[in-house]
């Protein structure tokens, strides 16, 4: 703990000179974080949140944080996008948004969430796996590499896919704060095809249910861009590349608004987050 | 929260660079640090919290993280020493233990805590109250200033406190895990009377109950050094000055040891841990 402590806050140090234009081109500055860069390879273990999932589900859709701001917490992850208006998907620090009308595009930096977790991606442990049947089997099998039973990963999942099964909200009025979990007759469903592509998620321990959802949760973004969205079943794959990066801090920020500072948080609302989740 | 997002990370900035010795001697770096030192006032908003309250309180006492290396994290806070033996609060970036035996001391910076909170402690809004007539009605009280019903509160209360009823556990054999719910009758209660002190505490929201402790939460340190711990009660006060900064990020970090990656979450134990918060 003592070291990786030491070596997060070092991380903090380079992210904040590399998003303060004034400190990048301060060549002393450059200079020094260039040599604490080499010091901490393992940094970047870190998740930020935006958002609570339990308010976001039962009704804050409403995009409050840009993703020009959420990029400077990380190049990897999952969101929702302003007003639920599909998923979002970042990958290389690329955000993608995939649409109800099947489209997945670069999202603008203006776009604003509602919801979201992000991480600088660098994995400890890469490795692939043959044969998986379909998403609960895949789970499975990730879950004898994921040895921290209250851990929380980071998992990137490169491959060709036979079937990947994905979803994505149409975009909600402004006024509407309709629980998810009552509109999953509105979600559009689609049925990726040979696809080549990769799947980003994390799977999170139990005691975060409630401020996100716990266990895997993968969103999926094609190569070729035609196609994307919240993975909710995937038929056999093979020769799949997995990536996974374990998390050793947890950095939530919420919104500095009042829809939520009002927000009747019951406890937690396990149910729900699991049938928005599964999409059933 | 755009401008509170970038001032987070300019602040850690300032933290890193404050604790790696090397790059506070970098002469450099130090007048850039000062320079952002003065844009930042609203940086120390941040809730740092190490381990987990549902965990702590069934059985994982074994201090992990050093003291000194909590406090670069934070100058005020409250937490729990190896094996709980005591309590520990911090103020102005000192930390007090206050044990079984009715004794507080300056803890060393080699005492580990198990689960900790901390800020930076910056009021936003500074108040007298007149009179409170014992902890219920200060609670009252204090509520008609934390608006933000979700928000998170780091609060300082300083004054002459007629009576503060205060709790220390003594220390557990290292390789028990008995509930402290199980142990409230090994406890140890403390009447301070006609105390010049402060209390150091926390009113957190619901959504973070398990995680940590919703609610009020508050020790107590007498300015002589002649009374401290857990706060249970307190009679009259008067005049006292009441310090409140809204926090807006909450960081948490948990043990990278075997017991924490295995231990059994139930989800939320709410009723525990209001009896260990309320001492019956």
């Amino acid at each position: 703990m003592n070291k990786i402590s030491s070596y997060l806050i070092t991380a903090w140090t380079l992210l904040a000179i590399g998003v303060h234009g004034q400190a990048v081109h301060h060549p002393e500055l450059q200079a020094t974080a260039t040599v604490n860069y080499k010091k901490v390879s393992v940094s970047y273990h870190k998740l930020y949140q935006f958002g609570h999932a339990d308010a976001f589900v039962n009704g804050l859709y409403r995009g409050i944080l840009p993703l020009s701001e959420l990029k400077d917490h990380g190049d990897f992850g999952l969101g929702a996008p302003d007003l639920v208006n599909g998923e979002l998907t970042l990958n290389n620090g690329k955000v993608y948004q995939s649409t109800a009308d099947g489209k997945t595009t670069l999202a603008p930096d203006s776009l604003k969430t509602s919801f979201a977790m992000v991480t600088f991606f660098k994995p400890d442990l890469t490795f692939s796996i043959f044969r998986v049947k379909n998403l609960k089997d895949l789970y499975q099998q990730l879950d004898h590499y994921l040895e921290n039973k209250n851990g929380m990963f980071a998992i990137r999942i490169k491959g060709l896919f036979d079937v990947v099964k994905t979803r994505a909200f149409p975009s909600v009025d402004k006024d509407s704060h309709v629980p998810l979990a009552q509109m999953l007759d509105k979600q559009k469903l689609f049925n990726t095809s040979k696809s080549k592509g990769v799947l980003i998620g994390y799977s999170l321990p139990a005691y975060l249910s409630g401020i996100n959802i716990s266990g895997f949760h993968f969103h999926f973004i094609s190569d070729n861009m035609d196609a994307g969205g919240h993975v909710l079943e995937m038929s056999s794959a093979e020769k799949i590349i997995v990536e996974i990066s374990e998390l050793k801090g947890f950095l939530l920020e919420v919104p500095d608004d009042e829809s939520f500072k009002k927000f009747p948080f019951k406890g937690s609302n396990k149910e729900d987050l699991q049938k928005v989740e599964k999409g059933y």
